[in-house]
């Protein structure tokens, strides 16, 4: 569909551009991309092929193909499956770390999601599959852990196969099955036990072996960019490396800071309401400037393909065109450093054009209401900047081969400098800079290389850009996101060492209404109703008597309402002023006094409990480590308060000096 | 040293057989191994290569080498560090589950290890030195973490520390930085916080890096059987991949059951008493047998690069003693399937009783007083398994290519087998079967080799190779050492599901004495140092008053001891029957009595409890998420006993049908 907007096959329409040309047998090697079957619309509808009517014709068509997909897309998302927009990791993310978004990651979900996702990519948007794959998978785990009752009915084996689920998106995304795993246990997981590892790698194994069977590339390759170098790279390389190890940091935080104000802007003024317009805009603002342009014009994979991609002899690419020497025999793969041609400068300053031209319009196409991933625009940024600092490096070594820092690893005719490699650690360093992953990126990049050699480039830069970015501000671009919509989602990355203590935070506050408790054996069914009504707490603590404070247990708000109703329908004698009794055996009641209801049955006999004293420090790992929601205060048995995960993250804002009210709640 | 057993060089006494022929100019690249100022022993001493004699004065030498190196390792450890022995890994990861083994990571164990690492491998024994290079590393680092307060002074944060070692020194022993990084989340560290993840990442990398620069095996890669296959795998191959996937979960039970045997006949029988008598009987052995097949012979790395390595046009190896086609022009990668020759066969014999011995004496060699690792030997067993099946497989295509298992992919001119692959595959399939990991075993195997297309053979024989181990036991070798020894350690991968409750396990149990607890404000200054003296518990509990035991908080043993202490000696007027008071105000004396201590400063007024109707799955969890020691269990704020780590084993042992008196503790 991404050639579609340029030609048709005639041979069968839904070919792309490559495979049209593969069935072909006349092209030689050099023409593969030129075949009779593959005619432009230009040539197909008014039989021009060159020349400026030609290419006005061509150029809306382009646009226009661009549009349609686009308005498809997003009018399927508004209308079927809202929660389809967006890249849907940062919502995972909340979810795993135990919080409920109903329907996220339903059947109509995963069905738009897929069929938009298709063509948001094919339309030419400055956007990628990758993130969105992650949610299509978690669909698709969600989807098999209801048919089975083990994993439907426990919240927590559930979240053991979304984070498998995560994993196997992610292999099938860059085929980088190893990778998968980790990106789900630094990016995506929140409680990630060993036993999850085991399962998403068996996941993750199992995706990628399917996809190799598939071949979708013709190649038996998992990905479009797959590479290998020939070259090893030498140490004084590394300081062009963490160059484009700081450009990333500083692309991440551009990225991030301008993103999240026109997120904000989008979510805070009229613009929100428009949202079918503003895709329709920028698709519109992307065809025109990305049609002159041959490295915008094309898909964003096969332009990281090409910029990742070494030089061979065979090679047809614009980027490929140097000057060779005539008299040079040259096997295949040890081709040595070479002059630049006049091609290599032109690519030279589309690809700069090219470059600034990303960058703006990724900032306004992520967050829109449409599936759209970060890691490939991310990648192509970092790919451009890193190919135009290898060809940089490559003709100062070749020129001045005699300088201090070329002479000991540069001598002439030799192949030191692969730019390929310098796109490859680019775009890590902008991933890493817009996501802060670091073990999972470099292991991702490294399974789309056969390069395990580079992993020491890759790791530099990937770290330079953290630090840089984090230099900045500590929240990668899921974490901005998950902040900006408010989701209720503790981050196992901060660090709480103030000194507070679980009794400054717990409420009731001082001078707050007392906590709405229930009593073990005196109160009616009515009291409790009344309670309930008033109330919109999850469950109520209860306590020996309103005296005492005592605490035995803890019940349900749900499951209270549930069994009065069942009570009332089906248990004779339980009326208004029944008493309520929580206690192995009934109380002594006054004769005459109505049929008590025993609600033992759904009282938590084992709350989690934490005392006045304890350090908020200890309140903190509590909660994330055992995804508690809601944690009792006592002092030697006394109840005196309780703590939820919303005033964990209220005071932790407090601490860290940010308003607590700006955690809005959704 | 290792070439010292066989000969010495004239030029330089300590280069290695390689490095002395490297400096020789005058050889051709065949004779690479043959050059005037390399001498055998006999050489040397009677001026004869060749002749029976000969060989018998090199064997003999061999053997007194190797007795000598051993001797002094095992003397060495014996003398000075006695934690210097074994892989080191068992403890580790019982250590970073917060159990204290004092001296384990101390300077004499770094100094005593590193030195007879060097001798043992040197004698030629079965074992590595990858295992031990972890605990290396662990000392290392917490030698440095003692240098710095904020690390001496926080267990956690120390322990932090440790599992960044563990990654760093997994990355110098592979040279797989990310492998290493998931190694010590997978098999070492107990709690693995993501920020450790990224501080593990980057000491990882320094170590690849710094490694790198000191280029160990000239080639600028960072292990000696790093490989570089060109041909992709077929899909019929799996076959034989999942073969060698059951092979190595096969090696792994018969290792590890055969292994523990030994091992605890050798702690409860007379057999531990002589050490250094084992590892010369061992040696001795190990030297005899050895000798004669040039397999062994060789050190156990240079057996698997050879077993790893593709039959390049220039191998001057046996194994790739293939008959050539004298009409085939052969471009060097791309040599098709061929005959195998003499010396293949020779060398299919000699790999086999090379397999038997190293499967035998490697069992008795893990355990003895030395410093030893067993990743080496694994991968041997497995990499000559491999290569032998590999060879057969490559040889049943070449002459059956009309079968039609290999019709599809193995016409006759094809290169359609690699042995070498077959060889790596069976090295991870054996390494899984005895360590158990996964992912990062697999990380690590293709960190070795340039092939991330080889990942799923690798995860393929991988996941067989856990299966079929685990069917016969869930312990990995280093658990089952852990248990063997019986260190307090809490597995995480262990997953508890009966329906016990936290009633069940907690003492005292119904009939024994009630608990020991302090009161607040009623004990004598005796009364404390007797309930200290008569018991050893670690800590007390805190309550009211014997009556309503309603606890207030926990008091340690030693800040007990060490206040009561302090007190008497400085504070006028603590006497025996001083009261010890726990309130923040002291009670109410008669006049006259003699003046009361006050230590709430020592009492933790947020011990950890849980009620009596906890299930013990949630109990489990709970003391491994949080590395509790103990827990106290309360009803209603009443104090009814308490469950300490050791507890918690004996319950868990129970429940698997096991005597819970076999869970020894040291």
């Amino acid at each position: 569909m991404t050639d579609l907007k340029e030609g048709v096959c005639l041979s069968a329409f839904w070919y792309s551009h490559e495979q049209c040309c593969w069935t072909s047998n006349e092209t030689t090697f050099d023409d593969r991309d030129k075949c009779p079957q593959w005619q432009k619309w230009s040539e197909l509808l008014v039989n021009q092929s060159e020349g400026a009517s030609a290419y006005i014709l061509n150029y809306f068509l382009y646009i226009l193909w661009a549009l349609c997909f686009a308005f498809l897309a997003v009018s399927l998302v508004r209308v079927f499956a809202p929660y389809a927009c967006g890249s849907g990791i940062p919502e995972i993310k909340t979810i795993l770390s135990g919080f409920i978004i109903r329907g996220y990651l339903g059947k109509w979900t995963l069905l738009i999601k897929t069929v938009t996702l298709v063509l948001v990519v094919s339309s030419g948007l400055s956007l990628g599959k990758e993130g969105p794959l992650v949610h299509v998978a978690c669909c698709c785990g969600n989807f098999f852990s209801s048919l089975f009752s083990k994993y439907s009915k426990n919240e927590g084996k559930r979240r053991e196969v979304l984070s498998a689920a995560a994993a196997a998106g992610v292999s099938v995304a860059f085929g980088a099955p190893i990778g998968g795993v980790l990106f789900s246990l630094e990016e995506v997981s929140y409680y990630f036990p060993l036993k999850t590892l085991w399962r998403s790698f068996f996941a993750a194994l199992v995706a990628a072996f399917t996809l190799r069977s598939i071949n979708p590339f013709g190649n038996s390759r998992l990905v479009l960019f797959y590479v290998e170098y020939h070259t090893p790279w030498y140490m004084a390389e590394l300081f062009p490396f963490i160059l484009l190890g700081v450009f990333g940091g500083l692309w991440g935080t551009l990225f991030i800071r301008c993103n999240i104000a026109w997120c904000r802007r989008r979510k805070t003024t009229r613009l929100g309401k428009y949202p079918v317009l503003e895709v329709i805009v920028i698709t519109a603002i992307t065809a025109i400037i990305a049609y002159p342009n041959p490295y915008t014009r094309r898909s964003t994979s096969e332009l990281i393909s090409e910029l990742f991609n070494d030089c061979g002899a065979l090679e047809s690419s614009q980027l490929c065109d140097y000057i060779n020497d005539p008299n040079m025999t040259r096997p295949v793969d040890d081709i040595p450093d070479r002059p630049a041609g006049p091609g290599v400068y032109t690519a030279m300053w589309q690809l700069a054009l090219a470059l600034v031209f990303k960058i703006v319009i990724t900032i306004f196409t992520f967050g829109m209401k449409i599936p759209s991933g970060l890691f490939i625009p991310s990648m192509a940024v970092g790919a451009m900047a890193g190919r135009m600092v290898g060809i940089g490096v490559e003709q100062l070594a070749y020129h001045h081969h005699d300088w201090i820092i070329f002479r000991n690893w540069c001598r002439p005719g030799a192949d030191c400098v692969t730019p390929g490699l310098y796109a490859m650690v680019g775009a890590a360093a902008c991933l890493g800079g817009v996501t802060r992953m670091t073990v999972s990126l470099v292991v991702i990049m490294f399974e789309l290389t056969g390069g395990l050699e580079y992993i020491v480039p890759l790791m530099a830069a990937a770290v330079t850009s953290k630090w840089v970015a984090d230099a900045f501000g500590k929240e990668g671009i899921y974490e901005a996101h998950i902040h900006l919509n408010g989701y209720p989602f503790l981050d196992v990355k901060d660090e709480f060492t103030h000194r507070t203590l679980a009794t400054d935070v717990m409420r009731p506050r001082r001078g707050e209404a007392p906590l709405s408790v229930l009593t073990q054996d005196s109160m009616t069914v009515e009291d409790v109703e009344t309670l309930i009504k008033e109330t919109d707490y999850n469950g109520f603590p209860v306590v020996v008597s309103k005296d005492s404070e005592r605490l035995i247990g803890f019940a349900q708000r749900r499951e209270l309402i549930l069994a009065i109703k069942n009570a009332r329908q089906r248990q004779d004698g339980v009326v208004s002023n029944s008493i309520v009794y929580f206690t192995e055996d009934p109380p002594e009641l006054p004769p005459n006094s109505p049929h008590p209801l025993k609600l033992r049955r759904i009282l938590n006999l084992s709350p989690f409990t934490v005392t006045d004293h304890t350090p908020m420090e200890t309140v903190v790992d509590i909660f994330r480590k055992l995804g508690l929601r809601q944690c009792l205060v006592t002092r030697s048995g006394r109840l005196l308060g309780i703590i939820t995960k919303k005033d964990v993250l209220r005071h932790m804002a407090q601490m860290a000096n940010q308003d607590p009210e700006s955690i809005m709640f959704n």
